[in-house]
């Protein structure tokens, strides 16, 4: 019910602010009796850090501390909260936007909703809420291992580029845009193996729909395609069709694994777009009273959220499979 | 919860069949005190109704029954339920598939799923449901009404060609379709006005994140982009950013009225792209024995879904601001 | 989340006024591929229909017509919606109390929470609702049927006698309660047997904690004790505890089958409280301007509403019990 | 859905075992814009701690820190995370109940639904994490103080034993527990000031169905009894019945303030029964084997529950009657 919560019967519950003393959650439906790793879930985070000059120079340990629900490392199916801790807070880089919503931000947007937000570091809007969500997705990931499912991403686009085959070109564009102060968008495609057919319900909780739900919750999404996406909606149905193969499965799958909404047990397949970041170096803010302030950004930020984004595109696709596969639990024929 | 119900306090529970008695609803959260407008109900079943040489001869009266929650049409606050008829039923046109799946359909993953799956007509997975969306949806106009709140859509591409601008070349590629007994995807655009800033939950329960679950739970649906989507995800941030306008409001209007997840005045825009549809003449099935074969297709189906699309583009938009207005009332400061 | 539907995963949600064209109700969660014993849904609803002279005369047929959902009585997993008629509305019956309130009612409540009410018979407040819960749980009862559950539900008093020891007395009380065109109150007790150990959630959604929600449900409803109940309230621990059998189960069953909120496999046993019937001959009402009117109640009602309870007492025992059923397939270990 | 949530737009999330690290919560659905009374917070945590020789010696600080969801004190409409620690936890008093099932409590229950229990304390069954509903309690509490509603509750009774009339004696009592290593049961009678007409909702979350499910979730709690409780299912229906005061309002308040399900605008008012604790001081325990063990109890209980129950039984009150608030908020006529 609640914005903060995420899943049905795998469900996780965000909290913190970007400046707020941590950021961490809770998360409900972990099995009992698994032995945490939590190598994989330091590992998954270290996929989220800054590595590269593009992003931001904000670099936090982001150590999550598990305060309960756990045993000897060992899970007893009761919530598991985690925490982390908000280390590296600089209030005084916003210290000149006080009172100024930036362009293209959540600042204006949540004032409207709540009648204030937070002075510094957009709060709940700021991308920094990603680090409990990779937590969570890495706690829902080692529950997917135990039925051999496997998610991977990589990045497809940037500044509409093919990253791929033109790696080059890319980077290009990536220096210029940090050489003039500015930002780029892309997209990220999703791989996930052996998820068994079944999953999803009909109508409205479609797999897919929950896919682009989970995708589109995450800061600067912009579009979200299951399968051959675009392409698709470009073809005749002659050309669109998965046909079956002789002893089981599709001869191709540009349905991208999910059919009336239920997956079929080919690989799921989808893209997510992302925006280019919107805090750029030089900003025109405006006032309460509707004035405009041109301001030169101290912010810490990625020129290119794209190139952070996999391992958090995979975490919510982990959520959603996970929640899934519980759900599907309950569908069982007696 | 459950997979056939959509929205949190403005609710809508959908039930039925393609060849079951009858299809139906029930609505939640509705207010009362208020005279509904069947006329309107009926002229929003009528956009849905299929019309041209393109849509599928299966015409019915669709006349929905409403059996309670409300006297002298006067609304009571109580749930709304109800009926549509499945009268035009014709399960014999579907006699040659019997114990067949047919490919990029539901009748296998639905199969998987429970064990059986409807012998006729597609089930839950036939766009034959989305009659029952567009009353729904037809009530939540009603509800936005009074907000002033108005939502409308248009074709954007039927087969990659622009509708607009094109259109005499896109009738050419339907009429090509039509007489190969062939199908066609396209795009529909929409845009909601009036909608008050601040509608959206941070984190998970964003606006445009809700507004993608919903397009993509409807029949075909493939892609969701909101605002100038993949376009936004080709640029650099100085060329995406919506500069503010003195006085109020924004100079351009890339995000799509959506900022952080929330609202933020201005109109909402967002694109949902539809596959052409699986059904065409010459299909190859198979069987429980993964044997194929090829089957001359009776049943009555769109050639483009894309064409009859937009009245549920709408309705399922009406559905999501409909529980985000009841979201906000809820949110104020005391 | 609305207040018209219960439970997660075997979800029922109602419908219908008393004075409506019909009540009825949506099941989902219902497992595919069960033939659905007609019969026994039909018997259930008899249980409920007025039989004594202590009950109102409106005696419907009540013959629950279903929908969809499924094939040649046979479920496919898909939701199940169900429609009863109001054949026998006698609004002129209610005449006499246009824009009054009866006290004790939730005419006045109902009025205070939407500003206007159902002009005769109660609307979603009269207990005509449940016998939409008895077709439901009737479902939820051959669900639990495939786990040898079973429910059972004998009156424990009437008036405050108890009625298996002293039924001539508990009669005389409610023939004295008819010829004074006065009501009655009693208490149900139930008992639930092959409850599996391990149904019901730590901390708030405890098994007994979701029973009480559902009985509490019920109209007129006023107390809930699992258990011993108040008995147990009373007692030191060392006569409250209920000691370990050799070989297996509990010598007592105090506990009334929950501990820590979760079944532990012996029977479970809670006893439901119902006040009289609110309805009798002589009413003093109340108009929009707090003017009182005495009035002669002319519509049919029930002397002893607990006369007719249990079958409806089960029926969302049935419902919570197929409920957790759901929940715990989900939680096993891997 | 989970059941360590509570509250449909008003959210308390709970999390934590009696041993682990912490305990905790996430609040969602408080408003914004409203500074914190820390002390009144501290002040309810000191009504739950151990204040007499009959509670538990186990005396914690229970500071709760908040983590977000607030900037200078002042709520930012965001989630409120807090954090108690556990700092007195002894596991060495469980040492020797190492793999053995207490009788009567949580432990074998939760071993039949996990596969496995925490091994000392309780986990998330022990009264510990009543500290976190407390906190969550106050929040509510400060969040219905702006609606001036006003809770309070006092021990109605002690081991059968009238404790406002009767004092001494029930002193008596509890002094003979407590010198034979045993322990009590009472009850609790609660009232709330101030609520509007208006809360609730028909049919299944009656606002007495919503109280008796956050009672019932009460560790301890047996019986749950709105208004006169046994006392109307004991009478005629003309004893029963709230008449209408002239002017507003009824003369009695038999029905505790909630008709149809509904506020009436009267005192709400409720009882809930608490068993007396299971932990006594010898426990005849089994193992996995199902062999009995006499243990002398070396853990740190109270005697009598009820004692320190009356502000976790006000908490709990306060959370649904804020849900109920914002749930109303959103039935607003337009």
């Amino acid at each position: 019910m609640s914005g903060n919560s995420f899943g049905r019967l795998f469900v996780f519950t965000s909290f913190g602010e970007s400046h707020s003393d941590a950021i961490g959650g809770v998360v409900e439906g972990f099995p009992s009796g698994i032995k945490l790793d939590f190598d994989f879930i330091e590992s998954e985070l270290d996929r989220r850090r800054p590595q590269s000059r593009y992003s931001t120079p904000r670099a936090e340990e982001d150590c999550p501390q598990f305060l309960c629900g756990l045993e000897n490392g060992i899970t007893l199916g009761t919530p598991l909260a985690f925490v982390i801790k908000n280390t590296n807070v600089k209030k005084t880089d916003y210290s000149n936007l006080n009172n100024l919503f930036r362009p293209s931000h959540g600042d204006y947007t949540y004032y409207c909703k709540y009648g204030l937000n937070a002075s510094s570091g957009g709060g709940r809007a700021s991308a920094r809420e990603t680090a409990a969500r990779v937590v969570a997705g890495a706690l829902a990931k080692l529950f997917l291992k135990e039925f051999d499912i496997n998610i991977t991403s990589k990045i497809e686009q940037v500044g509409g580029i093919d990253y791929t085959a033109c790696g080059k070109q890319a980077e290009d564009k990536l220096q210029e845009a940090l050489a003039k102060g500015d930002s780029l968008g892309g997209i990220i495609s999703c791989t996930i193996d052996n998820v068994p057919a079944g999953l999803g319900e009909p109508v409205f909780a479609k797999l897919s729909a929950a896919l682009a739900y989970a995708q589109m919750s995450i800061p600067s999404a912009k579009s979200f395609e299951i399968g051959d996406g675009l392409e698709s909606c470009k073809r005749f149905g002659s050309q669109d069709i998965d046909h079956w193969k002789e002893g089981g499965g599709t001869l191709t799958n540009h349905s991208g694994g999910i059919q009336g909404g239920i997956s079929n047990g080919e690989q799921i397949v989808f893209k997510t777009g992302f925006k280019p970041a919107a805090s750029i170096r030089t900003m025109i803010c405006k006032d309460h009273d509707n004035r405009l302030h041109t301001i030169e950004n101290k912010g810490r930020h990625d020129i290119a959220p794209v190139l952070r984004a996999g391992v958090v595109v995979e975490a919510m696709s982990a959520l959603v499979i996970a929640d899934f596969i519980k759900m599907q639990q309950t569908n069982k024929k007696i």
